[in-house]
């Protein structure tokens, strides 16, 4: 059992620096957030260093604004690496991994084991729940926001409690978290109702390019540059908007492609329980899960269009029934 | 306790009529089916009787063809209702309440006590909740079957766990549910994964109309009738599009209007957390809850547009933060 080992070694660590990926997500900041909250309640000089901006969308956790971007190397007592499922992932922040004591929590079956103790958990839908458990081990009182940071973490990495990732655990941990002072309705409102005006136009626009294909069962939305810039979008404003094309009766696979430059186009893949579009996008040089995947094709918006929703209705004859 | 009384009651019963409001929704549809297949197993003579159809969403649970329409009155050893706040909402099926013994189970606090049994918890955010228990006490087996159509109960009537009727008891239930066999992502992919081609064009149309008042704070979408024809969508596909307008980071108060007929407009509103829209739309005779309500208006689209985004701007003098 890792988790005795991980809780002795924090108590006696003066000095943490929590890390976590670069290109954060909810998990990540609410983890890390959630792990740095406690810690700081208990005294500790505990600092939570990214190579990155936290999202705007998670900027009300407590002590979002303490972030820190990295410097140069210092010591700490021990480094927490949370969700990360490989050094290079943490970008700048790798350079704390030299000759420092590395706690390497994770919940992607894919991690390397780094750390001079690693617990990974791919049980866990979040990381949020592993820190829930080393939180409550120690003894810290949960309150209100530290709260709010787990749930936060798990309910972003769960997809609202949607995911097959979701146990009666995580279920388990969303309720006490409840109990302990979270809002459920003022994290949706802070979470998913906060759309940008230019991300709305921008659905408008995708909507506009919907196409089916294979008897409506693959659906297609393509947004070239002239659109994207119309719409005066951040890059993150078109995450989601494949879903538009999945979340229809009769789709089992959507196609969204996103021209990045002229000639250079990013395609995102989702399906529901047939066709393994991991598949499809390892054919053009990408990756990724079963029912999620994604790569970067060289061509027009046309071109690869044509392309990918030819190899997506080709694996519809491998299709097998997964849920 | 009331509990032991309906269980006995039950019990001792051969004949039970399950019945339910009309215009059914999730709640009312899977903690009726829940209750039913699972009075079934115990070798009951168990019917549920419904004055309107199952709607399409919910006809993947079990027995969902078995719902009968109602015919003539006839007795039964206890009659259930589940999830009606007063025999009128029943339809023709009310009926079913002369002379016959009423086991009247509810979360809804205004409900009028009408049963010879009665169980309101206004706590329970869906009657799948209180379903369950009694299932459990009973001591039926939880199956898939049985827990899919909880599932579903809880999970409409909460808004994926999201509004403040959340509660941890909410969260344990769920969690229980999914170890007796439900598939999280099964269960999102039936309910929330099926939108019509038309729903989305519907949409498209939508986002089309979208406009702001009062510094971005108010969101409006207009629907006429040639825009409605237009998308050859049924009446439920505009519903949840108003979600759209709310979802904006500075909107606080969104408004939907759909032409019904020329001259007669259906509104409806939604806000995040300071304006109390039941209050402007019982200035039109409607009516509703703080935060989602609606109302129906004589005038053109225009003018009723007019008139009641003035009306929700005046609101925001009075708005306090209840999240």
């Amino acid at each position: 059992m890792i988790y005795p080992k991980i809780i002795s070694r924090i108590k006696d660590s003066s000095s943490i620096a929590i890390l976590s990926h670069v290109a954060p997500d909810g998990d990540n900041i609410g983890s890390s957030l959630g792990l740095y909250n406690a810690l700081e309640r208990t005294g500790k000089n505990v600092r939570y260093i990214l190579d990155d901006e936290v999202p705007r969308l998670y900027r009300f956790l407590k002590n979002a604004d303490k972030v820190e971007r990295p410097g140069t190397w210092e010591a700490f007592d021990s480094v927490v690496v949370l969700d990360c499922g490989e050094p290079k992932l943490l970008g700048k922040c790798s350079q704390y991994l030299e000759n420092n004591f590395i706690i390497n929590i994770d919940h992607h079956i894919s991690n390397t084991a780094y750390g001079n103790l690693n617990m990974v958990d791919a049980n866990a839908a979040a990381v949020g729940e592993m820190v829930y458990q080393i939180i409550k081990i120690m003894g810290i009182p949960m309150d209100q926001d530290i709260s709010e940071c787990l749930y936060t973490s798990i309910v972003t990495d769960t997809g609202q409690f949607q995911y097959a990732n979701t146990t009666s655990v995580t279920h388990q941990i969303a309720g006490d978290l409840i109990n302990n002072g979270v809002s459920a309705p003022r994290m949706f409102e802070q979470i998913y109702q906060n759309n940008s005006k230019e991300k709305v136009l921008l659905m408008k626009l995708a909507l506009e390019t919907l196409e089916f294909y294979h008897e409506d069962k693959v659906a297609c939305i393509a947004m070239d540059r002239e659109k994207l810039d119309a719409a005066g979008a951040k890059p993150e404003d078109s995450d989601g908007l494949v879903n538009l094309a999945r979340d229809i009766e009769s789709v089992e696979a959507a196609v969204f492609l996103k021209e990045l430059e002229p000639g250079k186009v990013k395609v995102g893949f989702r399906s529901k329980r047939f066709v393994d579009v991991c598949r499809v996008a390892k054919q053009f040089g990408g990756g990724g899960h079963i029912r999620a995947a994604g790569c970067t094709v060289a061509g027009s918006v046309d071109e690869v269009k044509a392309m990918v929703i030819e190899a997506v209705i080709k694996e519809f004859q491998q299709g097998v029934d997964t849920i």
